[in-house]
């Protein structure tokens, strides 16, 4: 992670900044370049919650070749407008493919940083910004007929492609997330039985089976309790729940005879 | 794309319900539903470029229940935090592809919708909203010391699960996704419910509730339910147990009384 470099050029909105900020610290990227000619008062961007180290850290340029100076591959990033590219352009999948791959960048002698470069919310990166990269990279979206420039809002896309890195990468998750997390054990035979003994004595007292009596047999009832796969904890419950039921009705007999 | 439905569960700010109807233009998503239980000015949410027409056909609902009552397949998100987890939970790339796999909630006669939802920006989803998931997904994200509850903006957390079920529709089948071919069709949502429903019911009627209060709230009762795992055949078969517990306990009552 440490060697990506996310690069704001003109971006415009300070909120946007902000969001961009915490999208780094929760895919766990810490090097945010900002360039612009103008000073943008990102500092306090209201929507960075939690992001504030690595909006304090931030390294602001007034030229783009400046701020990719000590990278040894810069990608652009682009929306594909009508604009004639010149560039060969990668969609997500690819290109964090291609970044997280650890030679990526990694020549003789240089530090190894790739640049991701991001335009500003209106227009995008500029021909001139553009002829800074080597390639380009595009997020797959959905072609509408009635837009002519599909464009995502700044603080999505940066998160959209932080995340492809970060799952390229091989996800740094605990492990028992990836799975399912831990489950009970399976009822035993033993258990089970004991549960389907129990409901026929319980749809017994509740003049189920004289009412339903093709689909009662013991068997029935055994197949049905076998079919809801029960952990052991849940056969407990169902125990209780059973129990109860058959102690409500004995009650109600006791009581109404 | 047009199986998905995406829910914003008490979602507070206009800006954010406009950020994630625009990411699911961009991606291509359709189908939005809001359960606030107070009226959400979202329709000018003032951050929605181009997203007018998933805002304008995005429904609202007051429950939850009602918002997932025609999917047959309910994924919560979460960002796990100190709460303690009861369901299985899922990385990101693997939720997507068993989301995107052409059979996830294709269920006989099903519309085969898959509900994707998200929980308000400072909480996330209550635990009687994860009651209401099959299972959960997690974007992947990086560990910080010093949070507590890491979590993601609410529009882009939506552009990243958006991202990640383009890219899965885009790609190979699954290979370690198991289906369930050969077995007869499980229960839809709006089946389990009424199932937990009823026996929430009966439970009540038997003084279970009152004896058990601890784990008999109505979202106990609907995860116990809903890891029964009961095929359409099976909801019926329980429902008219069900029914016939509830009818003897009440004439039992009635004699008694």
């Amino acid at each position: 992670m440490d060697r990506i470099v996310v690069v704001l050029v003109r971006a415009r909105n300070p909120k946007n900044i902000g969001a961009v900020a915490r999208a780094m610290h929760d895919f766990g990227f810490r090097t945010l370049r900002i360039v612009n000619e103008y000073a943008v008062p990102f500092e306090d961007a209201s929507s960075a919650v939690d992001a504030s180290e690595v909006l304090a850290s931030a390294a602001v340029f007034t030229r783009l070749a400046d701020a990719i100076a000590d990278c040894s591959l810069v990608v652009g990033t682009t929306a594909i407008g009508e604009r004639l590219l010149q560039h060969p352009v990668y969609a997500l999948p690819q290109a964090g493919e291609i970044m997280m791959h650890p030679l990526a960048g990694d020549h003789s002698g240089d530090t190894g940083r790739v640049a991701l470069l991001f335009g500003s919310e209106k227009t995008g990166l500029s021909n001139e910004e553009l002829s800074h990269c080597k390639w380009l990279l595009t997020i797959p979206m959905e072609q509408h007929a009635d837009m002519r420039h599909p464009s995502m809002n700044l603080g999505q896309a940066v998160a959209v492609c932080l995340y492809e890195l970060v799952r390229q990468a091989g996800m740094d998750l605990p492990h028992n997330f990836s799975v399912k997390s831990a489950q009970p054990a399976s009822a035993g035979v033993a258990q089970v039985e004991r549960l389907a003994l129990l409901l026929n004595q319980v749809l017994e007292a509740a003049d189920y089976k004289r009412h339903h009596p093709s689909r009662s047999e013991v068997a029935d009832i055994r197949r049905l309790v076998m079919r809801m796969d029960v952990s052991t904890i849940d056969a407990a419950v169902w125990m209780g729940i059973l129990r109860q039921l058959l102690w409500r009705i004995a009650q109600e007999k006791e009581i109404g005879g």
